[in-house]
């Protein structure tokens, strides 16, 4: 009788202790931007650099992480003038958000390992990837 | 008496508790991608873009995370055209990847912190370097 | 009287297994690098590129991973020839570091989620941003 009370006790320590350590749930926000620059010439601090043009989409932040068992919500607001995309092969996941919009995606991220988020309209090297790890 | 019993079984329940949050191993899948791109002037969706050259080698996925104590295995697998280095000085790894071949690296992620994962053989910004992340 | 000492012992227990898997600090180097990339023309093993011209400022490591309550301390060593800024808005940091200069940025991670770490001084395409993951 004792021993099933302390055990039973001893349990919903242990939850309790376990609990804490892990998420239900994360929710994160990805803002996609697109940077065009264009330098001719430019000194700064006593340094030149010259002919630089880069045009570049990115996913601020472009890492996200959680815990196996997690159920993630990303909210994905499109800054870029364009459409841009955002796919996780794994997870299913292939949306195109408008310029100007923002769409949310939920999953349950139950698939551990490191997962490429990219764009599937643009080349990988204007759009830069970012990445989802689920950690066990 | 009773309190050897109910330690004992508090034991038990805790690292049952704790056992299931740790991973002894986690394989990854590393793919080796170049993207060559010219835009000599584009027009999507009404926004113009032009002058764009920008050659890249990127690593999908970029990052990678894993619980320490945790048995890692990188398959990498370069589908660029010539060949390319993976190195993750901390963990004393140095390959390098014949083009269309494949590799495989172990390690036990032992030592925490976060570690740039680079091609020792290319500039860093036309192959962009990833990161390991062991987390203690 | 029994269960009071045994709730006790389990506790004991419970904080030493789950304080085992929780880190109280972690210790990041970040190098800011700038690399300068001309390339006019160039053939490797039978490819040849041509017409490649970028200049980009790279944190290495790009990504830093915490658990959720960790101490974090972040030395940054600027290697780039001028000023580099180093940004986390949700922790309050924003730092400028001066060409071959060192500084270190302490915080607890008491915020879970994934935040940008970004340069505040320069295009986001030219110092690409990384990113900081507070897991919970």
């Amino acid at each position: 009788m004792k021993i099933t009370r302390t055990v039973f006790v001893s349990l919903a320590f242990g939850l309790l202790l376990t609990g804490t350590a892990q998420a239900a749930e994360q929710k994160f926000t990805v803002v996609i931007n697109a940077y065009d620059t264009t330098i001719p010439e430019l000194n700064v601090e006593g340094v030149t650099v010259k002919n630089i043009r880069a045009f570049n989409v990115l996913n601020e932040p472009e890492a996200l992480v959680v815990k196996k068992g997690t159920s993630v919500k990303i909210t994905i607001e499109n800054k870029s003038p364009i459409s841009e995309g955002f796919s996780i092969d794994a997870y299913k996941i292939q949306e195109v958000i408008k310029a100007g919009e923002t769409k949310t995606v939920s999953f349950k991220a139950d698939k551990p390992g490191a997962f490429t988020i990219w764009c599937q309209l643009h080349p990988q090297n204007i759009h830069l990837p970012g990445s989802l790890n689920v950690v066990d």
